[in-house]
């Protein structure tokens, strides 16, 4: 038996191949503060006990708090769930920290109770001190997510769905990392809970069908999974490729936009210095489409100080002033703003403009 | 009334979406020889009597060769249909030639069926002396394409799915183009040729769910459009979003395979002047991960004549000789070839090697 064989002696095979992930990430086996997020759901209770076996196993040495948001939508249930994952997880030696509501009358529901969710995460590893955050989300998750970004028309960057490993919004340093992500399906998850002997929590949002992720989850992917039992890593796999892929497109596009950048003029001095400066028509018409359109969108947002209601069709418009020989030529943005196209120039125009 | 309004007036709504279709693609109106492929069915049938309802409106002049190949698989049916194609298509004063076999016992029936098609409207298309081709591949088309590409796990290259326009492959300088494939859904051929009095010929094959495709049709797609009607759309939308991402993304692994390029030594004087040169292991290490694997596939593509049997893990395997500090390490590769890295380059060798 070599050490590393040695040492996994007597995992169990979800442990093991958690241990494998972590270690391909390269994430720190010991000495780092982490938060766990765990709702009690059959997810988040497996990532807890596999972090919890590989904690005894000797494996790995973490400094880890639980932390458990109830939204406050599910009244006594939700209140049942915060005191089980608190019993639950003192019970298997952690800290625990819960926190509840934060979810406001806004549009629409799932959106705000996961904005409430990351935003007491990124406050709870502010407050620990932690230099992560880990959360369940599965390959399930994962192929769940590309379909419904897929349905919607999305191009590579919706379709690259969620990433391994991120920088926590609103969390300073802290970095959001998804240890199941890769590999595990709900079905790994479920069969560990019951290899442990714990019955996690049930959320009837799961089973609601007025969702249209559970519609997914239950219809869509199953019938997929008729074509090829390996289509849920299919999807997940193709999330990868085009992750690497928007992320290249986005590196050209910044490089672009600092290539493309024309010296103002003293008509434009008003401008100088702005986010979003004077383009090079010449520069812009010369790059690939794909690159260009992303500047022009990285551009956008500069100028206007995000992309709110900016569609593929404003883009397009931009991109389409550069097409023509004659100045004075105007695409209107969504709020007022617009770009005018000046002697070889683009420039954007706030609504003062 | 503007001229554009008096022109199409009396025109269908399938006509005038071609035309216009026709028009955005800059493809010429009028005095161009082009060879329409005509299976008989409800799509190819559609797009024929749409040419021929704008060529008796005098909105397109072309003169138009209909091919049809019988693939000899479907015995009297096939030569029916045959027969069908040829009155139905002089009858609306166009020429035709029709083909038959040409179907090998090849692995793969569907594909062989495709490459026999292809080889024959290449042949039509120099002999005829076109300029273009036309096939009928749909909307509907389109989406099943994307569907089984993500089905298999491609990335963005399979998801772009058919293009617009392209070269023929051994058309010389013939492009085929897809006049219907950006909007024309299956109800929209199945109802112009109502429309027009005329019944389709049905190949059997379309209703076989022994074929991935045919199932896709069938119960993937309809069960996507509960989720969203406009599925189809959405599917299509992200495969050109898609193309111009892998095409942006082609050029930049072009410019890097010549910036990587290494001077060749003594010691492999042999390899001098190969389509696969050396590369410089500095300049690829530095690279974005996603074009820099796609100029890896390009080098091996070279350096084998071909990219048969290799997958990604033969691509992630020569990458990972980029991060090693020591000299002498190789990745095999299928076939006998194999890379080396030796003091910073990578070399191919060949199965001489």
């Amino acid at each position: 038996m070599s050490g590393r064989q040695r040492e996994k002696a007597g995992l169990s095979g979800f442990a093991r191949r958690l241990l494998a992930e972590w270690r391909r990430r390269g994430w720190a086996a010991r000495g780092e503060r982490v938060v766990a997020a765990v709702s009690g759901g059959v997810d988040s209770l497996a990532l807890l006990l596999g972090v919890e076996e590989l904690t005894r196993a000797g494996l790995l040495g973490l400094d880890l708090t639980v932390a458990h948001l109830d939204h406050g939508l599910r009244g006594a249930r939700g209140q049942e769930d915060a005191r089980w994952v608190e019993t639950t997880a003192r019970g298997l030696g952690f800290e625990v920290v819960t926190g509840r509501g934060g979810v406001g009358a806004r549009d629409n529901l799932e959106q705000a109770a996961r904005r409430a969710r990351y935003e007491f995460l990124a406050e709870t590893a502010r407050a620990a001190g932690a230099a992560a955050v880990i959360v369940a989300h599965t390959l399930d998750d994962q192929a769940e997510t590309v379909l419904l970004r897929l349905l919607r028309g999305s191009g590579a960057d919706g379709l690259s769905a969620m990433c391994h490993e991120r920088r926590l919004e609103g969390g300073g340093e802290v970095t959001l990392r998804r240890p199941l992500l890769a590999w595990a399906r709900r079905a790994d998850t479920e069969g560990y809970c019951r290899e442990r002997g714990l019955d996690a929590r049930r959320d009837e949002m799961n089973d609601d069908e007025s969702f249209a992720r559970v519609r997914v989850r239950r219809r869509l992917l199953p019938l997929l999974e008729t074509f090829n039992p390996r289509a849920a890593e299919a999807l997940a796999r193709a999330a990868d490729l085009l992750r690497d892929d928007a992320a290249a497109l986005d590196a050209w596009a910044a490089r672009l936009l600092e290539e493309a950048r024309a010296a103002p003029t003293e008509s434009d001095e008003g401008e100088a210095g702005a986010a979003a400066w004077p383009l090079s028509v010449a520069s812009l018409a010369a790059a690939e489409a794909s690159p260009r359109r992303r500047a022009i969108r990285l551009w956008l947002a500069r100028g206007r100080g995000g992309l709110r209601r900016v569609e593929l069709a404003h883009v397009l418009a931009v991109e389409k002033l550069l097409e023509g020989t004659r100045g004075g030529r105007v695409a209107e943005l969504p709020g007022g703003a617009r770009v005018e196209r000046r002697r070889g120039r683009l420039l954007f125009l706030g609504e003062r403009g």
